[in-house]
């Protein structure tokens, strides 16, 4: 190995979810919404003046953070946004957990945060989730951590630990910041966003890619005190001074106008999901409660990686995670009535032929 | 101070150029292109499907990766692309010059490197510029840096190094990666890019911010050999799966298919630089000689921060940077005819005056 190449920060990198070339496929592999995003974002791309792109676009993101504004009834000066969740998340921990101390976040969750603390040198332990899979509440509030990154409902397991639960950790860690990374909560969860107001280290982050249906705007955001939303907005602008460009700007602020659109789509995700989870019990999976966009389903006969394999052989992609608690499940991502139809009715022979 | 915020990481933030809310100025503050980007660009945007935004965008950019290797004779797996050359640069400090060695780049020169440097905890030492402004060569032939970045021309002073400097200084630093910043490369100076050839520790970033009037598209992109742009990958992975959303992945490709637009804009701005630095001349500026869209001026009898505050109220806005050697220059942006005819109107009454 040359000298320049000792030199390299080595790692191994997030390996993200399929995307298959072929459009004859059913992919439930990345917890994309199945509907297209809102009307008034086709009218914005349509409207939008491609002269004004030599210019450089708000660094501020003003109109965006407006609309989030109004959507959300929280002041511009404690919203934050960014390019996608991951932008978001990233930019927090260089913000809040580079003290040199202990972060903590669950065993089983978003397979990005310790791909990130490794990245950025940060010293972390991860909080086992309880046999059921729910996030041992206990294990958070020591009271001794340099910052906690919960993502509620969790990832990859679908399970709301409710706001009492997770207040109680807020509550107990006034010595970091505590992130609740809130990428999923549109499925039926209850926001901690009202404890922003009580909590002035807590930081919840949100983003456009499920519920909005805009996975390939990349759009994050993330609510807070003053002074959190402060520090980020330093840290963000001493990295990229420009990072949202003013296409998705105008897309996001779109996408904000029509919460008619917006609630009717989660509502049909949530009946699907709710469906899927009777058919799912009736072939024999067993599964967390989800309430989010996708199930994390088990069957106690049949290996998830033989199902993965036959699913995946008939166009159908759902995700499989290597791992000790989690390699007998698949991740199986909500998407429209006929989709599902055409899952479960593989799934349906498919266990027959093998019982 | 309570706890939590002690564990906090302050920076102090890049201040970027000032984005006037009226559309009444004449705007040479920010080295945007003054013509708008490619015809094309337009119907990549009309022809966009928006409801294909519910899905990830193509985390490898390979539409726009293809079109960046046709287009430089590059292979695509040398090409990395980025969230404008700012995301590139990061992602290049991040991945080089993190190894806890001391890294160089000049006194003067582009504001982000040493907000990297702080950000990321890495030691630095800047080699300061001659007396004419121009690299000091030697300076940075030591070969004991751990990283080195130049950009080429250099800003804000546009003066342009030559390739046989700069394969001198990488040619004596086998032991680092060495960064051509090539930001304003296409007004004029000479590009280093056939060295990756040569040198595999060799990377050379570009963007469509300046000669492919994209500021508000955010696309950066960086030449290298492959074991260099595999390691920035590798980073860029475990930090963002999905940085470059769909929408400006197509403007990026549409850009690169006029090639007859980009050098005829290219030229009408160089050709206007130079018609500037004849009247500059006739004012009583110095300026070094730039081979970039802007040019650094400075006059002997009246302090650049006058002539700044005097432009900026007859809404003419340039760039003055604080900082010993450099407060009393100003640089300004080349803009269209007009607005370069405007600029000298009002500075050879206002120096009359002054007189």
């Amino acid at each position: 190995m040359s000298s320049w190449e000792e030199k390299v920060h080595k790692v191994t990198p997030y390996t993200p979810g399929e995307q298959p070339k072929s459009t004859n496929v059913i992919k439930l592999n990345t917890n994309e919404n199945p509907y297209p995003p809102a009307g008034a974002v086709q009218k914005a791309i349509a409207d939008f003046d491609y002269e004004s792109l030599r210019k450089y676009p708000d660094p501020t993101a003003a109109g965006l953070i407006g609309a989030l504004s109004d959507t959300y009834g929280v002041p511009a000066d404690q919203i934050f946004v960014g390019v996608g969740s991951d932008d978001v998340l990233a930019m927090s921990f260089l913000s809040f957990f580079t003290s040199g101390e202990k972060i903590l976040f669950p065993d089983v969750t978003y397979s990005f945060y310790d791909v990130w603390a490794d990245e950025f040198r940060i010293p972390f332990e991860t909080v086992p989730l309880l046999p059921d899979f729910s996030i041992d509440i206990d294990g958070f509030c020591k009271g001794d951590a340099a910052g906690i990154v919960i993502p509620n409902p969790n990832a990859p397991t679908g399970l709301d630990a409710g706001t009492a639960a997770l207040e109680k950790i807020i509550r107990s860690n006034p010595q970091c910041v505590v992130i609740i990374d809130e990428a999923y909560v549109d499925f039926g969860a209850e926001s901690v966003l009202p404890l922003i107001e009580k909590y002035d280290n807590l930081l919840v982050t949100q983003t456009f890619s499920k519920s909005r249906a805009l996975a390939g705007s990349r759009i994050g955001f993330a609510f807070g005190s003053k002074k959190l939303i402060k520090y980020l907005n330093d840290v963000k602008y001493s990295f990229n001074s420009y990072t949202m460009d003013a296409i998705t700007q105008k897309v996001g602020v779109a996408a904000l106008s029509d919460p008619e659109y917006f609630k009717m789509r989660c509502l049909a995700i949530i009946n699907e999901r709710e469906r899927a989870k009777k058919r799912f019990t009736e072939l024999g999976f067993d599964f967390p409660d989800s309430k989010s966009n996708f199930i994390f389903v088990h069957h106690p006969k049949v290996a998830a990686e033989d199902i993965f394999a036959a699913l995946r052989e008939n166009n159908i992609f759902v995700r499989h995670f290597d791992g000790e608690r989690v390699h007998d499940h698949l991740r199986v991502t909500i998407g429209t009535e006929e989709q599902m139809d055409a899952l479960f009715e593989f799934l349906g022979k498919y266990l027959e032929e093998k019982a």
